[in-house]
Order: structure tokens, then sequence, then C-alpha cells
């Protein structure tokens, strides 16, 4: 437990409070207290341990101001979540405090062709049963998608399943617009849009409460998947860099896992051939017969396929896909940790190739492909052998030096993950709406060293 | 009038052929042996004149085989076409003959979500009306779009409005099947899929009578349009580069034109300051606010905007897109000619800006972004002012020495268009289903060389 809770008054804040849905259970504050960065050894060693005071679990944008005014009067930390899905401690309170707990929150407001606005809490999942009777579903989702909710992937994601089409969340036109309740000294919702939206588009929940978001829709293809196996990985890869280029094939997912990752899919293990690479495809089914020219050229072979009827019941291969893949294997062998890599705009793959070759079994490649600035290039999340953390960093300075790029998933730090550098707009909005930072406190650098 | 027509009996064929929707009216037969090929002087000189003997306009597929099989029998030419739309002479019977007239044979077979299948003489704007009810449209059209027919485009264009999104043609995915009759001793009715529809797609209806087509839909956006000036060429190209790369943004038509060429807009003409150069743009209506972030960057003037709604109704900006930009500049000025050119994948569009300066007000330049391998690039539609065929063909060297690929307009020769080299496939195939070499005669190099 830590010892900051001590240096605020929450008692009172509760009291301040009631009537509200309050959980003071200790066990289920600690469970509330955390995500999924168990995933990093690294973050295990800092992250254990630290708790909030209190879960509050607002059904509403007034009872948010109404947390809001409170944690700003006692100047107590506020931690938001969502269904604590995310991997880097986004949302585990570093100083203790309130944590707001956003799954009550779960109105879709309206739908409409190819746009949506919701409350922060609802499950992509439940969004997407809501638009799709309309023929609509959201453009990218997490592996986590039954549970994940928009408001936290919004705050803590950057991509996922449908990047491979419509690039990732930062890209202008996949955010619409973001309600957010502030902290000041007399708090109130405001609304962002346009290049607005990204002063707290993955801010971790650092710079306002994020309780509406606008946000765009895809057309709801007949989705079917397929399992292609092949016998050398960089074909695989080869295959997968094609397919993502292909224009006339509508994809929603090009995942590559080298041997020995197949192994670690329990449930699918009987469809690979031993010593196998694997591709995992969600693509239209209208597209199949096209895919089908594309296995010929590389020699993939189907080992599972699934119309989009058979493929809308039971487990769906994105359950597979990006974090998920690393999910699987540390089911099977919790001593596995991961990377995240962005490789260059190269169609030939050399980096790629070299990193696989380099590193073999210790860094086990798994690709995911998606667009960048236009261009479909290979991301990865590496199921790496962990030894030590001297070792990891190894490993990540390597990649540096060599040109890939690395989203470090070992950093609770906003700008150490992916950003690399202060985001100056960001701060300002920070400075702005939080001005006693009391926001997720802790977790960005350039508020921490202002 | 032809020869050549006296070379076979066509009388007897006639005869044969009765109780079918027969033309035997001169001037309608020579409006129907005709295109857009008036768009290049040089093809003036060369098909001015030249008319089949003979039109029949056929109801279903048992009627095109009846067709096939009389003229095979009596060894005459076969010449298909749809609305006669195309501009290289696709469809002009160079020796005379029978013209199939394809446009009775519009019946739309079924429509899925992503996925339909029509008679090949269904107008590419009465088929969209059908499949839009459930949602659904053509992924990509020529600007002739609204009296275009579909078996017209597949056998004679490449791309057009939507290639921004979905590629061209020729990218595996963009059609499933075709269906043709062949010109064998016994003419019978063929179905090709996968690969194989490349055999008779852009064959100038050289390789069998296209029936029937299998072609995949999008999804119906609310498709907003919008004009942009820009009071730089250079900015309006690379704001065009910018918004065909950014991948949240949904866009179907995303067209540049250098001064003077929105001058020739006559509808339009009010919305251009002078001098301005202009950007035609169709995007969802949910990526306009999107869109507004990408124009303050390049500082564009929204001179015209119109809501999905009210883009519905009336002409559209497709209407001024692709080859219809050649035909407003021509309607003003009935010398001026046409170029189409495919720029280098170069973000810095650095050959293009070359090209725009180099030849200044004699080549006007006209892009339209499309993906090409899954990457957006800039391709010219110039405007050029024709002087003589030698300095076109002057023009043209140019542009290939410094390595832009020229698609040349002003042959009606299959493989000296785009393809510039002989594809033995469709040799092959037409070997096999047009033995005696009677289908749309003198247009494929290959068989004439063979």
């Amino acid at each position: 437990m830590t010892s900051t809770t001590s240096l605020f008054d929450l008692k009172a804040a509760i009291a301040d409070l009631a009537g509200l849905d309050i959980i003071t259970d200790p066990q289920q504050i600690a469970k509330l207290s955390q995500d999924y960065y168990t995933f990093s050894p690294v973050l295990v060693e800092q992250l254990t341990g630290k708790v909030g005071g209190v879960v509050i679990r607002p059904v509403d944008e007034a009872e948010v101001i109404r947390v809001a005014q409170v944690c700003v009067k006692y100047k107590i930390p506020l931690t938001v979540r969502g269904a604590g899905t995310g991997n880097y401690g986004q949302c585990v309170p570093l100083e203790g405090g309130v944590i707001l707990d956003m799954t009550r929150m779960t109105a879709v407001k309206w739908v409409k062709p190819g746009m949506a606005r919701m409350e922060a809490g609802v499950k992509l999942s439940v969004l997407d049963k809501q638009t799709r009777e309309t023929g609509w579903e959201i453009r990218m989702a997490p592996s986590t998608y039954r549970t994940a909710t928009i408001g936290g992937f919004i705050g803590g994601g950057s991509g996922g399943i449908g990047s491979v089409t419509y690039g990732q969340l930062r890209d202008r036109g996949n955010l619409q617009a973001v309600r957010v309740v502030t902290m000041e000294d007399e708090p109130k919702a405001i609304e962002l849009r346009g290049d607005d939206v990204y002063k707290v588009a993955h801010a971790y929940g650092t710079n306002g409460i994020i309780t509406e978001l606008e946000v765009p829709l895809a057309p709801a293809y007949p989705w079917a998947e397929a399992i292609v196996t092949f016998p050398d990985f960089m074909t695989a890869a080869r295959f997968g860099q094609a397919i993502s280029d292909a224009d006339g094939v509508i994809k929603k997912l090009v995942c590559i896992c080298a041997d020995p990752i197949p192994g670690y899919f329990a449930a699918l293990k009987s469809y690979f051939p031993e010593g196998s690479h694997c591709a995992l495809l969600i693509v239209s089914e209208t597209s199949l017969e096209a895919l089908n020219e594309w296995l010929k050229d590389f020699g993939g072979t189907i080992a599972y396929q699934k119309t989009a009827q058979e493929a809308s019941k039971g487990v769906t291969l994105s359950e597979y896909s990006w974090n998920h893949t690393t999910l699987h294997a540390r089911s099977v062998d919790p001593t596995l940790t991961y990377l995240q890599t962005l490789f260059p705009d190269d169609k030939q793959l050399t980096l790629l190739e070299h990193m696989y070759q380099h590193f073999g079994d210790e860094v086990m490649m798994h690709l995911e492909f998606l667009r960048v600035g236009g261009v479909a290039r290979p991301a990865a999340l590496q199921v790496v052998r962990y030894t030590t953390e001297e070792r990891l960093n190894e490993i990540i300075a390597y990649h540096e030096a060599k040109g890939a790029f690395i989203f470090n998933p070992h950093t609770y730090v906003l700008e150490d993950g992916g950003m690399k550098q202060v985001d100056v707009e960001q701060l300002k909005f920070k400075e702005r709406v939080d001005p006693y930072g009391l926001l997720n406190p802790g977790k960005m650098r350039a508020w921490l060293e202002r």
C-alpha cells in the first residue's frame, strides 16, 4: 500500500460524494488499480503495490464533474480507467487517491452512416453490436476488443485490428471529437474537435476526463477469417507486405507469426504443421478469391478458413493478434515479454530480415501490418525471452541503432513509450485544464520536468 | 465507308439472324461505329469513316451466342460496344462487319454485401442506383459514369473515380468474374475467375464477348463534395498528395487542376478566383472536419461545398474529373487534346514540378491521384495545346525520357496504349476463343504480329 494516501483527506472527499457508486473494499480497489502491465517484468517491479484509496463509478457527466470538484477541493489525485486492458500501467494510480472507473457510462448517443457518438465507458464490442445493425463498425480496435472501453482505447491506445486499412488513431479523421471534464477550480465539460482532440488522445488521462467521444465508423464488411501457413518466415512476411499493399483486397488484419509462436495458440495448435510460420488474416469474404491468387504466388497453404457467418460466432482470430499474441505466449510461458517496433518503409524488408536472423529464438517475430502515412509497413510485437532488464535494453538499443523505431512498452511514462519527445500542445493544455496536476500524476514527463 | 464489308456475306448473316434487334439504317450505324476518339487529332485522322455494316442488339446471352455462331459461319468481324464512351477508338470497327451493341443486356442478377453480378450492358449509374439501396456502390467509375456500361468499362477502362482508394481495375480483387461468349466453331459461354479475368479485362473486346460480370462493391459513404482553391499550383499538388496519403480520410476523388483549366468549367467558373488552381474533392461527409485541418496546413480555401444530400442531386464534381476535364476544356476550345501520365512514387513530386514548369501553358497540368501497389501517386491527364503530331510525340518522348510513364491515348492499338508489351496470356487465350481473329480485328498487335 502506498503511503501517499495519507497526504490528502480522502475520507472528507468520500463524505462529500455521498450517493455515488463508491467502492471502498480494499480487494476490489487493488484489482481496479491494475492493468496488464504484468506483460513487462520491468513494470512489475515499478508498479506492484501501487493502489488507489477509493474507486468511484460515475453514471453520467454530472457525476464526473462532481467528483472532479471534490478532488480539486481536497487536492486529491484522480486516475481514470476504463476496463484496464492497457499494458503500460496507464491507469495505475502512482500517488493513490481516487480511481474513476468509467465503465458505467455506456450510452451510445447516436449512430449515423460513418460516425457515432458515445460515452467513454462503452465496451468496443457492445458499441459494434449496436452500430452493425446499420452496417457500420469501429474502424480499429485492440485485441482486447471484447472488454476494452472506447475511452480507454482513445486514452491509452494507438491502433490495432483495422489499422492495416485505416492507419492509427493519431491519423486525422480517426477521432472526430472528444468531450472532457477539466480539473480547474470550477470543473466543466469542454468539447474538442479537429486537431484539438490530440490534446487528450493518447495522454493516459492526464489531460482531462474523457466523458464522450465522436468516432468515425467503417463499413461492416462480411469478414472472413483464414490462417495460412508457410514453410519459411520471410516468405510469410513478404506475403504480408504484398497483401497489405493490395488495394483491391479489403482487409482488417494481416498478422504474421514466426515459428514457434503458433505453438503457443493452444486452441489453434492442430492447424499448424510442425515448424511452420503463419499468417492470421481477416479479409472481406468478397476478397477470398483474390487472396487465393496471392497464396499461389507465395506458396501459402490455407490451414483454416471461416466464412463471415462462421467467424461471427465463437472466438475470432483477432483474439490471437496484436497484444493477444503475447498474452497467449505468456499463458504458456509467463517468463516471456515483448517489444513494440515499427520497421522502415522498405518493401524488401531488409532490416526486418536482419533482426529475424540476428536475434533468432530470443526475439520471436510477430508482425502486424498497418498503414503509416499512406503506406503499409510492418510493425512488430516481438515475443521476447526475458533474461535481465539490461539485456532487454540492449535489444532495444540494437533495434534503434539499426533504424527500427521502438515504442517501448516497458515504461509507464507517456513520452518514453512512443512519443519520445515532449508534446508542447499537450503540456500547455494540461496547464489549463489540470493546473494542480491531479490527473494521473507521475505519467507525463513534460509536466514533471516543466 | 470501308470497302472491307464486301469481303463477307453480311446479307446472308442478317437473314440468319432474323428476329433479333437489327439496325441497318446507315446513319445509326455510323453513330454506333464511333466512340470519343475525337479527343485525339491523331486518332481522328486514322479512324474517321470506319463503320460497321450492321448493328445487332442482343437481349440475352443466347442471342449473343447466336450472333457469334453466324459471324463464325460467314467469317464476319464482330466488334462489341457498350455506350461508346471510350476515347481510344476501342470499339471502332476497323474492318466493318457486325457491331454488337450490348446496351439492351441490363439485368442485375444479384446484389450481396460487397459484391454484385450483372449483365454487361447495364449503365454504371443504373447499377449503383440499385446497389445503393443496400448501402453499396461500385468501387470505381469513369467520369462517363452516367452513360457508360460496366462491360465497356471493364473491356476498355482502367480505373477512375474511386481509384484513389481502391487502385485500378487490374488490381486483384477489383473484378471477381467475367463470363464471355467465344468465337470458336461452336461458340459457347465460359466463366473466368481469379487471375483468369485478366485474359479479357482491358482487351478491347478482342478476347471474347463479355456478357456477365461479377464486380466487388464499396460501401456507399455519404459523399460530400468540395472545391478548394490555391494561389499556387505546387501547393495544390502537394495538398493532393497529402490528402491521398491520409489514411483516416475516406475519399473517392482527389483531382487537381492548374490554372487556366478551372476557367474551362463553365458552370463552376464563378467559384474560381482569377488565376487560381483547384482541387475537386469527393470525401465522406464524416471526413470534412479532418479535411479542414489539412486545408489549414496548406492554405487552401473552400470555394464550394455540398453535403452528401446536396451532392446527390444535380451535377456532381465527378463530371469535371478524369477525362471529363478534357471534355470541358475541349468544349471551349476543340483544338485541345490530352495526355495520360503516371508520375513516380515520390512524395516530393520532383518530376511533376519539373514538367509543370518545363511545358508551361502548352501542357496544362491536371492530376488525378490513385493508388498503385498500395501507394497513392499522381496520374496526370494533362490538357495539351495541340500543334502537330510531331510535337505531340516530342512531348511524349520527353516525359518518357525523364521517367514519367505515358499511357498513350493517341493509339487504338491495345499494347501501344498503356501495356507497352505483348500480353502472352491474352494472346494464347485469343488463339483459343477467337481462332479466326474475328473479334474487333486490328486492335491487338500481338495477334497481328504473331
